[in-house]
């Protein structure tokens, strides 16, 4: 479950509550978390409302971890700087906000992702094949050996951590590129952005993605968060996750057995 | 001037003041600001402070856009998410924390970049050759034309915006790359850190990356913000400044005459 809570698209009646990021996304976690397994809030709807939105996730994260400890929390963060940057923000989502896993850019390669894994039991979630247009624009660059950047990330990376601190962002978009990946990643599980608004397919996800203990985070965050728009946003909004919880349930069934 | 201000390193009698960050700051901008042209506070020390952290970043921010109006301001931030998470931090950047620019991962590609875009008068620095280990991983990877993964992130990311609107950071470390990158950014200022802590020479960063109006922006952060650790801190802060000025003033009369 994708928390892009985005102050200018929750409902109308919440602007009036002391902490109205916070009081969405209570509601929205109480009414959700029987059919999901991870909340991914992005920190950019957090951060764009300065102090009171960073309170607002911090809270957040906070009200998750003590009131559903068995589930796992990812900031979708999307950083990564030079080693003693990158130090200070794994500081930041570890050791101050205490969640599982942080989304990393690879750009800037090992130095800037080692400082994420020196926390154990926590999680580098690494952008590999991204869900939006722009993934075209260099992550399927081939190189003279003809892999692709993203092949190319995947591949590197695994010298960095095992499976067991590792996960790649692999956008629902991607359809059968994800046989490709599988190649090189074959145990580890993807977190799977873009299914709902961004228009990608579970079956497609499924039938070329997973493993044979699912492997899948498969993330969504509009179509659920923003099913209903008046009072009834909670129930609107569990009602999406259930629908997809069920249909994740089906395609468990069809390729797991 | 890189504000990279770890509350870990900076002087010891500033942890009794409010807000040792933004105190810090605060005399270390009075004391250089004769001597440099821009301000690059790193948001990563200012995040691993949770909510406090951000209000120094905040104010810190607020305090040179009153005082030192002339100062440029850029928020190292090294974001980048899908379009309309990006628009977020544009949003935070821009619109609240009225910097004058952000820098930019490009992993994503185009729909990452555009909503920073957007803004007339602001700025987006996008990464291109880092100044750390890791830009070896990926940043230099060849196509199959030839073209390293840096030189396709220049000369793609020119469709997005002119010189008016982009810079590229290019870490003082890459010596003789300069030349490559010059060859495809002529006319665009760089954003070149890693002068100083990181062992890059100023020397080569012009001989190789000066334009014909300089086009550099030369940072350097810990050399100069932790020159000293007691009392002082600011004038030894001043000095390093004015030292760095200094060997810039040379190489400008050198290269530029």
């Amino acid at each position: 479950m994708g928390l892009d809570s985005d102050i200018n698209k929750i409902p109308q009646h919440l602007l009036e509550s002391d902490d109205p990021l916070y009081a969405f996304n209570k509601a929205i976690v109480d009414a959700t978390a029987p059919y999901c397994v991870a909340y991914k809030p992005n920190v950019a709807f957090y951060e764009s409302q300065g102090v009171e939105g960073w309170l607002a996730l911090e809270k957040t994260v906070a009200y998750i971890r003590q009131r559903y400890p068995q589930q796992f929390i990812i900031a979708d963060a999307k950083r990564g700087d030079i080693g003693n940057t990158s130090e200070m923000y794994a500081r930041t989502f570890f050791d101050r906000m205490k969640v599982d896993s942080v989304t990393v850019a690879p750009y800037m390669g090992e130095d800037s992702i080692k400082p994420f894994l020196i926390y154990p039991e926590r999680w580098v979630i690494l952008l590999a094949l991204t869900s939006n247009k722009g993934s075209l624009d260099f992550q399927l660059t081939e190189d003279l050996e003809g892999k692709r950047l993203f092949e190319k990330v995947l591949s590197r990376s695994q010298e960095w951590a095992s499976a067991d601190q590792m996960m790649y962002v692999v956008g629902a978009t991607q359809g059968k590129l994800f046989e490709d990946v599988r190649k090189i990643v074959p145990d580890h599980f993807l977190l799977v952005p873009g299914v709902g608004a961004q228009g990608g397919s579970l079956e497609e996800v499924c039938r070329y993605g997973m493993n044979n203990r699912c492997g899948l985070l498969v993330n969504s965050s509009r179509n659920i968060i923003y099913a209903g728009s008046d009072e009834n946003f909670a129930s609107a909004a569990a009602s999406e996750a259930r629908k997809l919880q069920q249909e994740m349930q089906l395609m468990l069934q069809k390729y797991l057995g």
